[in-house]
């Protein structure tokens, strides 16, 4: 197809498409004339994906040309892809305090996790902590375990998925590691306000004749 | 202490505060004097507020501003302080397909959840869904239950931690909704990144000597 057709498919601007191509986010289409570039399927599932990890994964696109290149490299070792894919998570501005880093390391210990000093979710799970405590809000601290728990449900749903799919190659896995992590932050935020509302009522407001 | 005293103590710059100021995030200091205000701890701790919001729950200005507004009105129902914080979700740019929403509200259906057609982690929800299936990876959709029960477990530790404040006065039980809420999916976005570790070495990498 057309660079025009490309962008009416996928919603996303000839200008951004070349800007996409220059970063080497999406190959190059295929010369085939003067001032004219052949595009396919592979490109439009591409820029979907380009424009997922943008718009809802909130990555820029620094971030997301790395996580792609990673994705991409078929020698790549499977665990270095997952290392990638978590480190689309944003640095705290400022490195977190030690307390904070040693009470998320005591609560996964606590669990039996085996987590390396160098997973990005450590400093950014103790930055927050640190937050609550600037706020003078340490009690917030009190859901951690519960957190845990609840981060332990969602990544066996996530390696179930990453199983699944392993004898189709690195590649799918590859994507699916990293449209699973980063776009999945997005749907456990959607179901968990939705959860939040389903308690407050059933702690609050139960409805007449409800069973709780 | 002087403004500049309060950009020390906070780390936000004198020029942020003026304007967190002008748009109503911040309460004016007391003018003692020509050229002079003084501000409290009140103010730092408020301003501890706005920057947390900002930089780990990635809100924009407005979004703050809109959220403040709420847990500030002592008048406001502390149902509608949870409707705000909730709100504080982007919106996803295109609405979401009647086919996802319809997906999420089953499986919160067979969990028994009571949740308003209106609760903005619905669309939410249902337009990661609709990337996925854009992205051929319908597959992923299979996570939805685990991810559910997980939502389960945070949200009960969310309303425990506003449950046990109560009596504290609305003013802080809407300032726990709104921090918990919006730092909350930071501090789990961090600690999933660690459970996925955790369960990508139990499953593909054992330690050796490990007891799993």
């Amino acid at each position: 197809m057309r660079i025009a057709e490309l962008a009416c498919a996928s919603g996303v601007s000839a200008t951004s498409i070349k800007w996409y191509v220059s970063e080497g986010l999406l190959p190059a289409g295929e010369r085939t004339g003067y001032n004219q570039t052949e595009y396919t399927e592979d490109h439009l599932t591409r820029l979907h994906l380009v424009r997922s990890l943008i718009e809802v994964g909130g990555l820029s696109v620094a971030a997301v040309k790395d996580v792609l290149a990673a994705a991409d490299d078929p020698g790549h070792p499977f665990g270095n892809t997952l290392g990638i894919a978590q480190a689309s998570l944003p640095r705290p501005a400022t490195p977190p305090s030690d307390e904070s880093l040693r009470q998320v390391q005591e609560a996964a210990d606590a669990l039996g996790w085996q987590v390396h000093d160098a997973n990005p979710g450590l400093p950014a799970a103790a930055a927050v902590l640190d937050r609550y405590r600037a706020l003078g809000r340490d009690d917030l601290a009190a859901t951690l375990p519960n957190y845990l728990r609840a981060a332990e449900l969602v990544a066996e749903a996530d390696l179930d998925a990453v199983t699944k799919i392993l004898d189709q190659g690195p590649a799918v896995a590859a994507q699916t590691v990293v449209v699973g992590t980063v776009l999945g932050d997005a749907l456990f935020a959607g179901l968990r306000r939705m959860a939040q509302e389903n308690e407050s009522v059933r702690r609050f407001a139960p409805t007449p004749g409800s069973p709780t």
